[in-house]
């Protein structure tokens, strides 16, 4: 019944949506993430006849757009988006805003119907004109299939670009609006004798464009400023904090840096290179306890930071900055790293670069001729040590054998296990060649707190703008991209918030782990100022805690998923050691002391305090 | 520690956060959906200590605005939401735009750290200025905490306001932006004596601004310009699409508009008006029947349609519009209300009052003085009984004692049910007072087909852009505002795009029942052309339908949610009874024939026509 130009409507159709995907396929998109829907039937159906991309279905464009932003947090590059028009578009928009803060590439593409409709109250219709407002760094307007030769040109020119611009020149979140009108069936390919077949072939054929982005060089002058500032430095430290870069070289030129400098180094886990850096002489990786009280920051008070990277998510760490008035100088790849907004000097431009130009510049320098540096360094490493003995004593006396890691009773005691050890137990089994992504709120912190070792793995987060949505479904995103083992550390909390997202764990077939530390709620807030409001009015409490109060074992269940719950510390070990083995995915719920994360923390200060007769000394 | 400026700070957020709750609490609002989070703290704290709100604590802000949408939806007035900065509030987004669409009013307070870390790198630091771009109906700014009195006045004046704009000119959705700097935590009220407790006291014990809002009064010139052209009709019909409206006594006016006119009245599900309508002697609700084929559309083609509320759903009822070429009068609340574009007068103004004065318009008139219009309904109906004939057959054969349903087999066959015949005795078991609320996709147009009758119920649909999402979280809204028993019926996908929702059931003390029609996937899909394009390939076909492939009994039980799954059209009748008196939540799992939705549609079709010969008549 299809009329003739119905018929030419849809050869268009398919001919557009096959230009639209070849040509993004050809320019470096391996992985489409699609959620079902009418009107992308087009734009799906042509996906999936593409050679060279791997399609993933996924109902929730929630999860969808967290998959694909965790696929290019572990790839470097961009997995690309597809929905249907209407509120389905509007899902996308927490993984948007993430991915622009932490400059990461997304390639967002969202049907829409066409132009005639537009407030018209016509179904799943709604203004998808810069829906993302200024969170993505470019809306294209594809507009309606279009046969005119320079509109089909113009096609390929837009979608080669959009995806050189996820990347360049600042990475980020990029918006396809493409259009479609009914019948939304393409029709088959045409014979090659076909005018409008034979165009596309042609341009599918024809060299794409490459978009060479510029190298972003960091200056110079800025950095001879920096050298000369760090030389004279008494009590430098180089501080790392939350990068995504995943330049591998990274680790190796900030040891040598140090090395050239006698700056201690702190690296957070965020910065993926905390353990990279961990065997450095130079490594002090305990931030979290060296300057847990003003007395011990005013004892190590530093004259010159040298900071990489976003700003850190250590409340102590940041206070110790702000204290000790250091002059600060930045290095960093992208606006952002200085929320303080007191730094000296920001040089912008690719840190692996600015890193080795520094060095560069300081080897023109005489070596550092004061002695201060040496001593301020050693001082600082020696007290980093003494904290560290006191956790490790700590973390051993909660892993006693025959206990779960109770703080307190014999060791009979069944109690929960103790949430530091359960961190670090879990950070010792972690194989070489693994990656482990850690979840906001309190799982970072236990992280940097009680685990200064790790294998040989990649470490992610999502430090953009550090929400607790969409962590399951990024995780099943880095699995996707990088084929490794994978872990991901996160609160209850965080898991109820993307408890859709284990659907996702279908579509891995290699080692997936779900580490979810249950502490019955949101337990940052128990180290918060806030729990002096709420205090043990739980009805209160409720409001920010939020205890989802789940046995996960059904979750496991009900997506067909692996599940254990160790009970003891050796038991987790195994238990993750198994599951990081075995080519699917493993919900671990680990049920720790709900009071042990804020209780083991007033333990070491206590008794760090007491060794230094109330200071750390 | 705190210095005496953050002391007074800390009084300052009090008081500021005190009377922004208390004045929204005099406004008229009474529940706020509260997310957790630390920026949101003094905000939390002091709706929580406000007297008359009813606080919810939900984790997932996407839920929690869903579950705002639907409270507003039962209620007809608006829902607070409170989230912490950064992509929590973007997960507000699809609920937004939801609102926006549907006319539904929504209060979105979201926190924000204050001016000076915009755009530093600050945590959980996004630009939230507009934030949901064009698709909230005004963004107040309402900066810092600020104790000069014109501040604290304004701060009254915009809450007031704000909540006035949810209703009026046009409900929907309304942003505040609300800042806080550290410390978070509020000082306890001071002593009535403290200058700015004594202001805050007494701005909230004077007299609230009332915002009367206008009319809304329809033009009467319009509506005798379509009363005329109503009097001189043939083939008029009554057209009712989904309307949001709640106004009771809506039904009664189009039930008389109707008998004065002589026009037949079709009113979908989603305009709350079918069942209520259906024992009027000109209802007819078989559209979906009656215009299935283009020769029967042709043979009952109208000349004049009034068409009330938003565009129809069916499509066979949007085909029949078309080819009739009616002439079409539309009355309506708001804009969106032609997508066809092709009206010939729109009135718009409050529908009761449109309808009204119509009448008063058409009693003016001399009486309809042709014939045809009788015999046009007469015949219409009569087509209808027939149909509905057709389909009371189809139903009872699927419905045999000892079958679950199944289209095909013996009396003793064990298959799964029918789908049209499980929603027909969904709708059966209805109690009087209850409500439901239909799920989009195919639970509506379900509902259409195979439910002419029901008990008098409250039926809500989500309209606005038809989306799946947030049906779960907005069921419990509905059933926390209306507080009468309440079943929503939905898909298998809806419910796996909001399996998070499932966590708020616990919110609800009153019978709540989430009926899922599990038929392995989104199988509108299979009645749509896309069909013909992935065929019997299911590796394709999982792009569209997205089969969830689920054991909901796990979903129940990890959210400590009664369970059932009957096998039976009288097991269904029973659980569904039963759990509609029960206060609290059950979900059903309802397994049908995952084909039957199409098989029953084609052989009540093919029955229809051979009836007629090849033509229903």
């Amino acid at each position: 019944m299809a009329t003739a130009r119905q018929s030419e409507e849809a050869r268009l159709l398919g001919e557009w949506a096959r230009l639209l995907f070849g040509t993004l396929a050809a320019a470096g998109v391996s992985d489409v993430f699609i959620s079902p829907g009418s009107r992308s039937t087009p734009f799906a159906w042509l996906a999936l006849q593409t050679p060279g991309l791997r399609c993933h279905a996924v109902v929730d464009e929630r999860c969808a757009a967290f998959a694909a932003l965790g696929f290019a947090r572990a790839a470097g590059r961009p997995a690309a988006l597809l929905c249907t028009s209407g509120s389905a578009a509007a899902n996308y928009f927490p993984a948007i805003v993430e991915a622009a803060l932490a400059f990461l590439p997304l390639l967002v593409i969202t049907a829409d119907r066409p132009f005639e409709v537009q407030h018209s109250g016509a179904a799943q219709c709604i203004d998808q004109v810069k829906l993302y407002g200024s969170h993505v760094r470019r809306y294209f307007e594809l507009g309606l299939p279009d046969a005119a030769p320079s509109a089909l040109a113009g096609l390929r020119r837009a979608s080669t670009q959009a995806v050189a611009m996820t990347q360049h020149p600042v990475p980020g979140p990029v918006h396809l609006n493409a259009r479609a009108r009914k019948p939304l069936e393409p029709a088959p390919a045409g014979a090659e004798t076909h005018l409008l077949t034979a165009r596309v072939s042609a341009l599918l054929e024809a060299p794409l464009t490459r978009h060479v982005p510029a190298l972003r060089r960091p200056s110079r002058d800025g950095l001879r400023e920096i050298a000369r500032a760090l030389r004279a430095a008494h009590a430098g430290v180089i501080l790392v904090g939350p990068l995504s870069s995943h330049a591998p070289l990274l680790s190796l030129e900030i040891g040598a840096l140090a090395s050239a400098l006698g700056f201690p180094i702190m690296a957070e886990a965020t910065s993926q290179m905390r353990f990279a850096l961990a065997a450095h002489p130079l490594a002090c990786g305990e931030f979290g306890w060296l300057f847990c009280d003003a007395n011990s920051r005013r004892r190590h008070a530093a004259d010159v930071l040298l900071c990489l990277g976003a700003a850190p998510a250590w409340r102590d760490l940041a206070s110790w900055v702000l204290e000790s008035r250091a002059v600060r100088y930045v290095l960093c790849d992208h606006e952002g790293a200085d929320p303080e907004g007191d730094a000296r000097v920001i040089v912008y431009g690719d840190l692996l670069s600015s890193l080795t130009l520094l060095r560069q510049e300081l080897a023109t320098l005489a070596p550092n001729p004061s002695g201060p540096q040496r001593e301020f360094a050693i001082s600082l490493l020696a007290q980093g040590r003494r904290c560290r003995t006191v956790v490790a004593e700590e973390l051993a006396r909660t892993a006693a054998p025959g206990r779960g890691g109770a703080p307190t009773g014999d060791l009979m005691d069944e109690g929960a296990m103790d949430e530091g050890a359960a961190v670090a137990c879990i950070a010792r089994t972690l194989p070489c060649g693994s990656q482990w992504i850690l979840g906001n709120s309190l799982a970072l912190r236990e992280v940097d707190a009680y685990v200064t070792h790790a294998a040989d793995t990649v470490t992610l987060s999502q430090r953009g703008v550090n929400g607790i949505d969409g962590l399951v479904s990024g995780a099943v995103g880095s699995a996707l991209a990088a084929g490794r083992p994978t872990l991901l550390l996160l609160g209850d909390v965080s898991l109820l918030h993307d408890l859709g997202g284990l659907t996702l764990a279908r579509l891995v077939n290699t080692p997936l782990v779900f580490a979810v530390i249950d502490n019955e709620g949101g337990r940052i807030f128990d180290q918060l100022p806030v729990r002096e409001l709420y205090g043990g009015d739980t009805a209160l409490a409720q409001f920010w805690r939020t205890p989802p109060g789940l046995d996960l074992a059904h979750a496991a269940r009900l997506h067909g998923i692996a599940y254990s719950a160790p009970a003891t510390l050796a038991a987790l070990a195994t238990a993750t050691g198994e599951a990081l083995q075995r080519p699917a995915a493993t919900l671990l719920q680990v049920r720790v002391a709900p009071d042990s994360a804020r209780e083991m923390r007033e333990r070491v200060l206590e008794r760090l305090a007491a060794a230094a007769g109330g200071v750390p000394a």
